[in-house]
């Protein structure tokens, strides 16, 4: 990577325009030679986005992810229109590439309206100034690294919260990270939201490997599914916790929920993945 | 409802072949006069599910509510064979009613295989056998009254664990039931499946609910999407504990999620619902 690659988060959501309903973008690698999920399924909420009107924010998403993506040729993204109600828009993108599906969003959006409230209250979370940043590299002026995490310190700032003594002992894997755009973003809700589906696939699935660190064998970690609910406004470019937790593993198959928050203690998402999780013997 | 109206939920879930990955069914009443989401998300996964090997069965699906169904003729469901690859099969299914798609569903089927595990431990709740049934009169042999609470007292018998002292303070409201179908149902995993789907549109929308009970107001509530991930084999003839959550409400939106154990304790689903929830001002 050179210094002309190094690029923001808002870059990593930009897509070019086809046609109408019909997006393009580009993806860098998660695992090797694999589109990164979390990037695959934010460029499709891009997509979705472009065809509703700006005062329908997006509320909900489910995405599959059907096969692997490859970051050699871009990932077309063909918008289905599938309903414009009263109160209700809903789209479906079909993530293409090499003439194949390989990912498939139906998201719904709505315009804010006032009711009764309630949320759950934050979990108690070391302030993020005070942790470590897992990239501390992404500074460097001399980082020409062309490793995965290299790309992700430019983007992004994650810290990691150490294991809490006050989580329950339920049986369930817990997690917390904070993380936040390294670059201010544009003011646009919805670049926000798509930043935070970008994120959230880099904190589901470890937590619900974690109950099995250490065991011997290569592991094999895939995102099979992706959804999120957006429950209140927010910004990616300012520090927001991630409390993630998985009740289940089982048929090789991780399950992990996830509650995102704002610094100041305000419940702005829910997301659940599943995720393949499988460990190859180690070879002879 | 005559007594020969009388129906189990084997007959709720039955459909009708129409052509190769078409399939018919006629679904009852929820709210008035709309069908009941619960019955066309499971009547849908029929639909798919008679698509697939009975070798692999479904371990997730993702649902959106777009249109209200009616009572009044059949749905039909038109199956997409999205994916049948090496590890996964992936569907995806239309609810269609004059015309107009009322409901879409993609769901994901696979293999079962060994792997380590971890689930959330069962919390506690009365057995169920001590708790009085929420429909007493579903035996009563006189009963021709046709409000649902008689149609569901037929198929399912519902008992509400009272709200527990040890419930978290955390600000999300929580509720727990136990549920089984009255009537044993075939051996078929599939059938347990999609009854369970059935069973869990009850559960989810009341508890993010919970918190406003009292409110004035008339009350309006419409599941807007449905989500589940099969994480054990079951049997829905069996008791099974629903232990539901609702970590958000906002924006007239009640975010809720549920975890659902048997008898003995082990974690068989996760599912997880946002509903409308608004309160119109009282008539003057």
């Amino acid at each position: 990577m050179t210094t002309t690659d190094r690029r923001t988060l808002t870059d990593l959501l930009r897509l070019e325009d086809v046609d109408r309903d019909i997006f393009r973008g580009r993806c860098h690698a998660g695992a090797p030679l694999r589109a990164f999920g979390g990037q695959v399924a934010a460029q499709a909420l891009v997509a979705a986005g472009r065809t509703v009107e700006p005062d329908r924010p997006v509320h909900s998403l489910h995405g599959y992810f059907l096969r692997p993506g490859r970051t050699t040729s871009p990932i077309v993204y063909l918008v289905d229109r599938t309903r414009d109600g009263r109160t209700f828009t809903t789209r479906r993108v079909t993530g293409v590439q090499y003439g194949e599906a390989i990912f498939t969003l139906s998201a719904s959006f709505k315009a804010p309206e006032d009711s009764s409230e309630h949320q759950r209250v934050m979990p108690d979370a070391p302030d993020p100034e005070t942790i470590e940043p897992l990239f501390p590299f992404r500074d460097a002026s001399d980082s020409d690294a062309e490793d995965d995490d290299a790309r992700l310190g430019h983007v992004l700032d994650m810290r990691h919260v150490p294991d809490r003594p006050d989580y329950p002992a339920d049986g369930a894997t817990r997690a917390m990270v904070w993380m936040k755009a390294v670059t201010p973003l544009p003011d646009d809700p919805l670049l926000h939201v798509c930043a935070l589906a970008y994120m959230s696939d880099l904190t589901l699935a470890g937590t619900a490997e974690k109950s099995h660190h250490g065991e011997p064998g290569r592991l094999q970690v895939a995102s099979l599914d992706h959804a999120m609910w957006f429950h209140r406004p927010f910004r990616a470019d300012e520090w927001l916790l991630f409390a993630t937790q998985s009740p289940s593993k089982a048929d090789a198959r991780g399950f992990a929920l996830g509650e995102v928050f704002t610094c100041d203690g305000r419940l702005v998402a829910s997301m659940v993945q599943e995720a393949l999780i499988r460990r190859r013997a180690p070879r002879a």
